[in-house]
């Protein structure tokens, strides 16, 4: 797949130039703005970027319409990451080998760089410039609350602090995973099909079940490169959540019957793309490039 | 003023209900819903949302479009003040008399209560039943996510923290406050006026005017309060800026010149309003109220 990692290479460069742009300036009065600045431009993987991108290939979107859902997306991923970094939460001192947030800028700060960046998604969404109609937006707007909220990510969070040190059935953990990350990389993909002009209900469909896949995947992928990458190439300390006596794939099925489970969501999530045809093959690459990352 | 204190006891006990009706239901598995409705039914003034009941009465705006706005308006200021409270903020143990939120319920919960109530407040602004025209209702959305951002409350946050222990001149003490509290009030008051069917700029204008100078009377109300109530009326610690070596209206100007300040800018306020001719009664009874407040 050579063109796939041409096109990955140059969303890439795309999707920081962007949030360059759209990020706040710097101000001389409050360290705010660089917090943000700092806790969003910091080397991340761009994955919901990219599924957006790749989303996109398969239908006609305006692109003011797909940059301002990319900055949504990593902003409220950013937010989340700040906070969980936090002392009362996950404590992590680094994020991607540099100091996390409350580490440079401090606690008071840190909160208020996820508040703040929480925010300025919905201002990025709720912008009057999408090009998308109005009802869509408002559509897209009211997905994007529920994917990071109590129907969403915070609920997943809250799940993980009360699983943690507890057994939990497969069910339970692929729950709180589909709250805890599947939830934004399914709105995000879902998002990108209601910005376009020319969606109908079965390929908001298709791409419904492609991402809850994709999602789960990725999730498999998690725990199994935690449990085998080493520190260096992983970038975070592996073996984390063995330590904090957190339920995974991992520890729950062994690695073996993870990478299996992994290998089959792969395949069905290839399997619904299907009717698009080439045109999927952006979205098929993005399936195998989770599927098979190292770090 | 009669009729106004029977309407605003008839209003408050409509907000208690409807806020009681639309938080997330108290769950099991995790003890997050449970902490969020404490947070928000607190016994709290619910001046936002009498803001808003008083600005309908001018114009005619659809029952459910104000029943969400209140929503959004007392979620986010719960949110706001979830995180304020917390350890690396204020470290207030208390709030209205009662356990502040963290420590009721630990850090890592009162963290994602103030995530989550950012969320939920968008996800009732956008929600598809609200009967406002769908570019009306993005405007609403656009310009609270602005108000409670990087242009707002966030941002007057963030001016709070720094201005901590330096002497600030009246300009950027009236400025922080337009951000921290003023533009949540303005959007309250916006917001209401944008839902509804009538409205046209002139509108808007007049209240933008009048909710931007009782923004800053109430400010200028707080530190007056803080300086000369005790503390069992206050419901709070008074003297706590001044403990905590923070700039306030009244030891920039002290009790007298502040209170000839809040009565300028409550005439102004008043005047803002007169072109509403009797419709206008409910806003200027609060503005009265907020003039007069004890607590």
């Amino acid at each position: 797949m050579n063109n796939f990692h041409e096109w990955l290479r140059e969303k890439q460069a795309f999707v920081e130039a962007l949030l360059e742009k759209k990020l706040p300036q710097i101000s001389h009065e409050i360290p705010l703005n660089e917090a943000i600045r700092y806790s969003v431009l910091n080397g991340g993987k761009r994955m919901r970027s990219l599924l957006v991108l790749a989303t996109a290939e398969i239908i006609e979107t305006p692109l003011i319409a797909i940059e301002n859902i990319i900055c949504a997306l990593e902003f409220a991923h950013a937010y989340s990451l700040v906070h969980d970094d936090m002392p009362c939460m996950d404590n992590d001192d680094l994020r991607r080998g540099k100091l996390s947030c409350h580490k440079k800028f401090g606690e008071s700060t840190a909160l208020l760089v996820g508040d703040s960046l929480q925010s300025i998604a919905f201002s990025y969404l709720s912008s009057p410039s999408l090009q998308v109609n109005p009802d869509n937006q408002l559509k897209m707007i009211h997905a994007f609350s529920n994917a990071i909220g109590i129907e969403g990510m915070a609920k997943g969070q809250a799940l993980d602090i009360a699983n943690t040190n507890k057994k939990i059935s497969l069910e339970e953990l692929k729950k709180m995973h589909q709250y805890k990350t599947g939830a934004l990389i399914n709105a995000a993909c879902l998002m990108t099909v209601l910005a376009s002009k020319s969606h109908d209900k079965n390929i908001l469909n298709i791409i419904d079940t492609y991402s809850k896949l994709i999602g789960l995947m990725f999730q498999i992928q998690d725990d199994i490169l935690d449990k085998e990458a080493n520190q260096e190439i992983l970038g975070k300390t592996p073996g984390k959540d063995e330590k904090d006596n957190k339920s995974t794939f991992v520890s729950l099925l062994g690695v073996s019957k993870s990478k299996e489970l992994a290998a089959e969501y792969y395949e069905e999530a290839l399997t619904a793309l299907k009717p698009f045809g080439d045109k999927a093959y952006y979205l098929a690459g993005m399936a195998e490039l989770i599927m098979t990352r190292s770090h």
